[in-house]
């Protein structure tokens, strides 16, 4: 197993993606909020509106901003990103989706989307509960490109 | 139990920290990236040089950027960002460090540029291993302001 | 009368504020997004949740890029970002208010989150109705710095 | 009426063009930064070089980000953005010019390239008078695109 | 001659490519970081891992960034950024190479590229020594596009 | 001598300024942008206006993204920048200048400015002239701080 990211120096590099044929790509990730009872309560109990909201557009928008933050990402232009987030006993459940017509995949963005999300959740509780934790950021799905299509069991 | 992020409507809003003192702040969160044995045992004998430090320094310019992330949060001074990224049995464990003289806290710049490092990772992996997952990010230790300090047991 | 922002052969410059005290400052500016009757309508009606969250969102965020958008803005700590914006006959009105404690106003920031929530509730409606306007983007109130307070009448 | 941006539970959604046609798209959007005579005469009057340079230079770089500012755009790659700025009797009138090849319109970002044309504009004159005011920000004109074309009558 | 950015009146202008067909580009820049001996072993006596690949990442990130940076360049997707850093006898030299499949060429992102991984090494040398220059930022070579290849010689 | 961006073991790292003093700092960078002759003539005949205001306004933008773009460099609130640009027999010559009260200097936000500045003059000459070459991009003076005042001789 060789990574992609090296060279044979073992110097960081980009993926050269210009021969790559261009097609319709997605990636689904999820990760989950957890936080206290009572924290969830007063979350959830929020008077008008919804909560999550915030999240919601702190995610979609993170999700443009990969290309930024992640060094080795090449930059593209995403035909949709979806962001949900809803209470779960646990606390808060966020999946992230993305499509892209290009020559890469857009799993960083979709991962990007949930953990923005996900820290957008904790910075709502952190006053309430330092406790918080946010886990199980994962790939939940992907397809399109050479590599094919993925789905986590 | 009460948010701090919204209104008496149900409004999101951002803290008034106007009116607040500037103090030393500090925090430190920290993360974990699990991965196989076999797609860690290639992240490690890349041929030369640190596969980590591409993660480090993401998450230090991650750091710098919270603000234009999490929509609520406010700009500041980051006086020191540093972050830990070393290999563990099952994967990479990120700690990453932030402190500031501000009128509120750097938990979050912690969190995002854990977080962002620990993307980072997950990118450099992502071509040999589909299932990695990025967890339990969450706040280690916090001091200064009006909270006083918090260490996670 | 002359520029503060042109130096004497006609070129632009920054203002230098290197010598300036650091004080409380607050701007607020409104504006308005004048649109059909039916289109306020279907704004209105939204089935769930506040249809204007995501235009407050998106002007906080704003503020905290106004150096980067306008160029000879300085550099702002930021102590507190609020948008209101609310139905009214014409259309949504919108309340920008920006603090911070520094050598310069902050009146660009107050505009400048106005504007920016005001260009997303235009992005919200358009596919409806190509006619909305906006307009009375303006400075209501500064307070804080040499020149002292101002009040729009 | 329906809005785009809002799914059936009444939580706000980006539209989804991933199966959209790339065509041809344009659109101008206009804005009128009003001012008192004598604030006018002192801009008109800077001793050498064009006053207005600097808001077009915004408005252009502006436009680039709009997908950075308004959280439910499409990134998207401009071909060609043309900001225009000039003197007339009430102000300075700004007419803001976008072009590009891809699957949705550019309608946002000749908007927010007009605004900030004319938030620097605002910059400018703002020591000199408080009661500069930016009004009539609207779509012009658009073309490309299912929806065909539309002129503002 | 006659520059492509002005237009008739002599104000700046973006040159429109909204016409042109998109073809393989890519453009190679270098550039060479200038030190006294003694500073250049300190770099090079760097105890464990590549002291310039803080500067390799800055550059890639950077190229991303050129059209938020130089007002008239035109965003592009890039396909593929390389920066090698490599010591010399006189100090650090750079070479920074960029491809992407679009209607112009990449030669101010391989510029951009090189610059700022200069500017990263001199920020690592500049508490040793600050004479450190940098010199020589220069197009080394390009192609595609209708004005063709070039190289320097 | 040791560089201050590394630890002990070989990471990369932020220096740490959280017990420095805030004081007054300045910084002056100065590079020549290197034409041939009938190249700075088609620059110095632009038909209106001033050409070189463009890569004026592209310096201060630039200087106040330095953080974002030089991964260990620490986020600074800048009072005041300025770029100067003017035709010499060779070329243009830039000179950045940068004043900030703060924990640590500002030699980077200079060199940046003067750094971008030269590449949107470039940009403006490359159709022209693909020779043209930045040089001589180096610290000229700077005060503040406890390391003192430095002059380049």
């Amino acid at each position: 197993m060789k990574l992609t990211h090296y060279d044979r120096a073992g110097r960081v590099k980009m993926v050269d993606v210009s021969a790559k044929v261009e097609t319709h790509r997605a990636a689904i990730a999820g990760v989950l909020v957890k936080m206290r009872a009572d924290t969830l309560r007063a979350v959830r109990n929020n008077p008008k509106g919804d909560p999550l909201e915030v999240a919601r557009i702190a995610g979609i928008s993170a999700a443009k901003r990969t290309a930024e933050l992640i060094p080795l990402c090449h930059p593209l232009m995403l035909t949709h990103i979806d962001v949900e987030a809803k209470f779960v006993n646990e606390g808060v459940e966020i999946m992230a989706s993305v499509r892209t017509t290009g020559p890469t995949g857009v799993e960083m963005e979709a991962l990007t989307a949930a953990a923005v999300a996900a820290l957008t959740v904790y910075d709502m509780c952190k006053a309430l509960d330092k406790g918080v934790e946010i886990t199980g950021l994962r790939l939940l799905e992907k397809s399109g490109g050479k590599s094919g299509s993925y789905r986590r069991t």
